[in-house]
């Protein structure tokens, strides 16, 4: 747990890290959010998370408070306080506080949180090691979920919904039947001609970071790779199936509902991905 | 502004009216409210309020932590301390205080918020008495606009656009082209047979309190009404257009994009209706 919280400006200790009821992020979901993996006291692809904030910020005509400067002192002086070297950080903006009315205040400051958290990340490899099971779910999210908005609900719902049926994460189908993405995570597979394939970042999807150095990774090392749409039958018939995220890295997918994806095994491709993206990761960190 | 706050069970005055930041209502946008109107003292039709309360917790699996008793008093101790009798009751409940996790947490309480605001409501009345003018926009929101979460930012960012277009409320726009109802509000129109014509009370719709009594009133005054899917045609083809919600009972349209209700003036059926559904609020209260 996060000893000491960046809020309001201020470094704080977590019991009094508070905002007012009316602050905007509590009754509208009026607010924007990052997470950041750290990995030996780096922050990985910091630049691309700060870029996706300020982009976010954008869309909902959000004043983003600092600078990518300062939002990377800041993130570091968190973990520092924290003594955290490996975890996650979780930032967010939020349109400050203002007596409740939908339309934007004239007046209030956007509120900022930045807290984070120690995660054995080794522990979280070992835990999708051997592949995780997915459950399908008809879309249920705004239709701006390439926004990374704190307007959670459909997703809570509905990863609450996997686990109870002993799955790791839900997989967004849309209405034209085109697989979208994890409800916190970003879904590829590998067709029979060992083709990398993921929905593209467009409006339908959240473009993750990890997803992004993932083809940044793939690119590099020479596998073939598209981002297009897809339907259900084709992710059945994979060759094999993974989520990225940024607290779980790349995590094999072996089951999607009550389907086996081919022996039910992690193949060998995206073992072989998932270390070339820890490479990556931990090359420029003490690991 | 409300003096007093009643928050995690205590009354509070407003400025230390706080929650913390793990509260899952402001990482997750993770909980539900209602916004009741008051007129002489008295919280108008409660009894649905309530029961719509206990519908969105049941919907989204969050414990109700009050009875409809206990919610009533605190409702009306919150006025008197504020001493409010004409004005807005505005009551959220969220998943409670937790480490984030998108999974509900085992252990956390839900979170209460109630505040009370003072409103001119014949004020709010005249504003609205010569009719307004709304836009349209294609829906944005979640698949379950029917449950009341505090998931609200794609109602603030287009009802903000319309607002910056002069406009009153945005209308949302089905996929399939049916018109639904405001971003805080619902939509009635009366037809050539001088019917009266709204989108039925499904998934598609936040089913409202004001829009439910208005149509027992119309009920009750032998009024011809229908709850269906239409489409912008029928609705620009209207007598007469308007708006019922808590905070503004019912308001006259008289413009949709930029194109006039019939003649542009508030129909006499609106103006009978209001003045209808303004007998029944009043009628049980000091007015």
């Amino acid at each position: 747990m996060s000893k000491i919280v960046f809020t309001s400006g201020q470094y704080k200790p977590y019991h009094s890290a508070v905002t007012h009821v009316e602050d905007r992020g509590y009754q509208f979901g009026d607010g924007i959010y990052e997470v950041t993996a750290v990995v030996g006291g780096v922050l990985v692809d910091i630049e691309w998370h700060l870029q996706r904030k300020q982009r976010s910020c954008d869309e909902i005509k959000l004043i983003n408070p600092y600078s990518n400067k300062v939002w990377e002192i800041v993130f570091n002086e968190v973990l520092r306080l924290n003594r955290i070297s490996d975890g996650l950080v979780y930032s967010q903006v939020t349109r400050g506080e203002s007596p409740r009315n939908f339309l934007f205040p004239g007046e209030s400051k956007p509120n900022t949180v930045v807290l984070a958290r120690s995660v054995d990340h080794c522990n979280v490899l070992r835990k999708t090691e051997s592949g995780v099971k997915v459950i399908t779910r008809p879309e249920l999210r705004w239709r701006r979920p390439d926004i990374k908005s704190i307007c959670l609900l459909p997703s809570v719902l509905k990863k609450q919904e996997a686990m109870e049926q002993g799955a790791y994460e839900v997989i967004w189908i849309g209405d034209d039947g085109c697989v979208l993405e994890g409800g916190s995570s970003n879904l590829f597979f590998i067709d029979q001609a060992n083709k990398l394939v993921t929905h593209p970042s467009d409006k339908r999807i959240l473009g993750g970071i990890t997803r992004r150095r993932l083809l940044d990774v793939a690119a590099k090392n020479d596998y073939l790779f598209e981002e297009r749409e897809y339907g259900l039958d084709e992710l059945l018939g994979a060759r094999e199936v993974f989520l990225t995220s940024s607290s779980t890295f790349v995590a094999p997918v072996v089951q999607v509902d009550d389907k086996l994806i081919a022996d039910g095994q992690p193949g060998e491709l995206v073992s072989k991905l998932r270390r070339e993206y820890l490479d990556f990761v931990t090359g420029f960190s003490n690991y």
